[in-house]
């Protein structure tokens, strides 16, 4: 339908995640009518991250150094250790402010589905780094779904022998959000671990 | 927050119709994660694309060749045009199989906030291709909005003393929806053009 150059940004576009049929083709006009300059800064954009991002030898942060600013930083709490799936985890609890230990990243969850067990995941490095002695609590961040459930029971069950504190983050209602919108497991997971107030 | 390579990426990818930051950051962490080759694909096919696509002299449709695909068939209907406000409405026309005329493509639609007159649009073009009185029909296929109309009407007081058949896209209500859900002012046109069925 479209003349095949068209045609090629459009199914490249359409591979990126989220971007439907329709966005693609959106997004493809966009830049045919943009100024040819916005396109090939965007073109080099891609490839200059590319190029210089890869990540931190020590936590698996995405990082444009050796090691990531967190783990480079002496400031960061050596003893608490906050194990999340993705780089973009690492950002999320960095903006909660509450968070002052380091982190180690594993590159996802476990999902059979997606062929991706144990093995594929920076785990071997994660008991690396607790050999020395230094962390005393793991902190498992995994996401709140089927995948990151499956992957914080067996780091829990790896964990736990080792004699660390092991914890994980709370399941409950989110801030803000309406008691009648809530799904049943998260109001579920609200009403077990609900929590004294007063006295 | 971010490293600044990672975060002009994610400002870059921001800037694209439809993306907002969360998207942005969610396809700048999966181009990180993907192979550098397909980035690097990605990136050229966005350069490529610019580069060789430009717009048809005659229509203004999208082409790699000086005419349109479309304009260049012997076998379409020169005295039938429909005038359209992007490439993308080509497409959208070409899929429903029920047209066999010729395009004008006006690069947008009239819209005073964006500071879009007339003279932005290739009107001059338009007017330029019924001086030979090949054209006989007019259909004006502009978007249903705001601007579209603004467009339409615009072009509708033009084309009229100049004594060709001038139509316009029908309003009414989409197939395969509920009447209870279209709008008021839909539901209206839908009554104000109801059409007559049996005798």
């Amino acid at each position: 339908m479209y003349e095949s150059v068209i045609q090629d940004l459009i199914e490249e576009l359409g591979q990126l995640p989220g971007i439907g049929p329709k966005s693609a083709q959106r997004i493809a006009f966009h830049l045919l009518d943009a100024d040819p300059e916005d396109v090939k800064r965007l073109a080099a954009t891609l490839v200059d991250a590319k190029t210089k991002v890869h990540f931190c030898v020590v936590c698996g942060n995405v990082t444009v150094e050796t090691e990531c600013r967190i783990c480079a930083d002496p400031r960061r709490d050596p003893s608490v250790l906050c194990v999340v799936e993705e780089s973009k985890d690492v950002i999320a609890i960095e903006r909660t402010r509450e968070f002052r230990g380091r982190y180690h990243v594993l590159g996802g969850a476990i999902s059979p589905l997606a062929g991706i067990g144990p093995d594929q995941l920076r785990i071997k490095e994660l008991l690396g780094r607790l050999q020395d002695g230094t962390v005393t609590e793991v902190i498992i961040a995994t996401d709140p779904n089927l995948e990151g459930e499956a992957t914080a029971t067996y780091l829990m069950r790896m964990l736990m022998p080792l004699g660390l504190r092991v914890t994980k983050l709370a399941s409950g209602l989110p801030v803000g959000g309406d008691l009648e919108y809530a799904d049943e497991v998260t109001l579920g997971r609200a009403f077990e671990h609900r929590t004294s107030v007063g006295q």
